[in-house]
């Protein structure tokens, strides 16, 4: 006897990684030149040449002991002031170091923020479409999600949303820039979303937390920056990680920032530190964790990223297909040529073109693109996705 | 309104860093050199050369898209496999990579088997003296702990333990060698451990798991190596880290072993990575996945503990104490000299000796010395423990 959810979180994986790993086996049997693989958001541009150098410098300077060492749990005092400097130059955030806590990604972040606010049979609004992992998170704290489909611009309905508040309503997670839309969240959705919530609050007598996902913030291709939940609502907390700007997604960290604003800012502080406790975390890894003291700021090429998504939204576009102005991410979301998205994405594998369908992110009848992949996959793709449209056209 | 234990936990620490930190504080006010602090187990010895030697390959010769990579949940299969070939070699275990999930350390191990397992309201036997966080990642799965006091000789009391087993027991925790204790369990142990445990789930028609914490596995001094409960019960799940035998707790990397003898070993195996990724792990850090693959086996010039564990026993005995025989890890256990420990390590304070009472750990009236420190500082706090032996004489 075992339990039921962790052997169904155990057995299956989300679609994501089915698709990856059909792609492997694909790969063995014709050639990985023969592919088209856009299923996972592995960065392929490599990391800021800052990284290696600095792990070199370090493992030369520092003493063995202290380098690999434990740290406090929420990470090295001088780590957090240095993540907090870059944060409020950049955003005016008004953190201190006191306010961090650094974890191993995004995906801790998340699984770490929500079992620390969360009581059991607690609600978490998502905005459709999202990560799949948000419903393991939320379930694994004993919370429930609600899916509240996008406008048709893929920013937030600001009706359906007021009419999912509930008295149970504890969270809010967004996820902007978005996988798998590549949408960015415009300022008047923030200010909407927090005028909304802040209502609610007061309604219900209770804090909501919008917890922001934040893993894309740096990639953006139109804009400077992206606008940012914290500084619209008090109640905010930012679950960051490293893994895309900084091409680390393998090292694992990350971590969750409370909005020094927040009418029980101490306390949330607290119980984060509390869940990672429960969850088994130590502290993040040591020296990655001083690998980023030094290199925070640095970001990864992303030139190429623009470039293929330009390339890849114009030549789907030429072809007849409906795809959501991406913005940021590195993810093209298009509307599939069926009503069933896992059958026009199994359909599309007779092209050897790897999609993935839009279900498990919480919608029907779309598919999602990684498009970091090499530019020339993308070009030698483009005949195959006529050759797919040609079959619905018949 | 947030979750009552996750402030709990966010707001208190252990004993240990308890006094840990105030350590921090003291050696500030007076010096470190006047400071005798005995509080935590950090290795004092430096990773093997190995270590930073193939970080700097690594670093030099692996592409880094890759090297920084995602990798799966579980860890790199060829680590996996490399792991399971040294435990085979060294224990005939019998494992395959497949029975092997990457984890990061011994306390995510221990968390996500816990969670693997438990349905709310089972109990988890814990053998005192225990590591504390136990007693955290059981009530974090909602499980119950109960403790099992030990044998004089602090081999575990079999009818203690016996009584203690009801319906509800779905697993044992242990660990050897013993923190804070120093103890290894003796064949006999885990031979009499395996065959009540045994009868117990026959009768109860239930696997019970023996979880066996087992980061000090190669910390043992008088001996080749430990008797392994892999060995004695098929229902054991073994959970390690590679902080202490390498010297790199910062690090964070470990593993769950699942024994291939289990009766459910696949369902367990798919549990435990259920649970991980419930508590929001997706990988164990690359870069030291692949360093781990390399230097599996590895281990610090352990003597130096050696050194210490003699000079600090020795000395200790020679002014009255009583200890427990320190057979491996780094710490040693000794008597308080009154019944209430905490008063006892407050009073040590005034000689600047920084102990860890027992109470954390399951006991009462005696205390923990972590002797992975100087050589020269045991020697310097002979004086302070002979005038902390005469206040209790007088």
């Amino acid at each position: 006897m075992l339990p039921e959810k962790m052997l169904a979180w155990g057995y299956t994986r989300n679609c994501i990684r089915e698709v990856m790993e059909y792609g492997t086996i694909r790969k063995a049997e014709i050639g990985a030149e023969n592919v088209y693989d856009y299923s996972i958001g592995n960065p392929s541009v490599p990391a800021p040449a800052g990284i290696n150098e600095t792990i070199a410098e370090l493992i030369r300077d520092e003493d063995s002991i202290s380098l690999h060492g434990y740290t406090t749990a929420a990470g090295l005092p001088s780590l957090r002031n240095a993540i907090a400097k870059d944060l409020n130059d950049r955003y005016d955030f008004g953190l201190d170091g006191e306010k961090l806590y650094v974890t191993c990604g995004a995906a801790s972040s998340i699984a770490i923020s929500l079992r620390a606010v969360l009581f059991p049979g607690d609600e978490v609004l998502v905005m459709a479409p999202f990560f799949p992992e948000y419903r393991v998170f939320t379930e694994a704290s004993r919370g429930e999600i609600r899916i509240i489909p996008p406008r048709e611009d893929f920013q937030i309905d600001m009706e359906l949303l007021s009419a999912a508040l509930s008295e149970r309503t504890k969270a809010v997670i967004i996820n902007s820039p978005n996988n798998p839309s590549g949408m960015v969240y415009s300022e008047e959705t923030l200010r909407e979303l927090a005028e909304i919530l802040r209502r609610h609050e007061e309604k219900i007598g209770e804090t909501i937390y919008l917890i922001s996902d934040e893993p894309y913030r740096e990639l953006v291709y139109d804009m400077d920056k992206t606008p940012n939940a914290m500084n619209y609502y008090d109640d905010s907390i930012i679950c960051y990680s490293f893994s895309k700007a900084m091409s680390i997604p393998g090292e694992r960290i990350g971590y969750v920032a409370v909005s020094p604003r927040m009418k029980d800012c101490e306390a949330v502080c607290a119980a984060v530190k509390g869940a990672g406790r429960a969850l088994g975390y130590i502290n993040p890894p040591s020296l990655f964790q001083r690998v980023i003291e030094r290199c925070v700021g640095q970001i990864s090429d992303i030139s190429k990223y623009r470039a293929n998504r330009d390339l890849l939204t114009s030549g789907l576009r030429e072809i007849g297909y409906e795809c959501v102005d991406p913005k940021g991410a590195f993810y093209l979301f298009a509307k599939a040529l069926e009503p069933d998205a896992k059958a026009f994405c199994e359909h599309a594998k007779r092209y050897e073109l790897l999609l993935v369908p839009s279900n498990d992110f919480g919608m029907t009848g779309w598919f999602r693109m990684a498009y970091c992949v090499d530019n020339d996959m993308i070009r030698r793709s483009m005949p195959a996705f006529r050759k797919l449209m040609d079959d619905y056209r018949k």
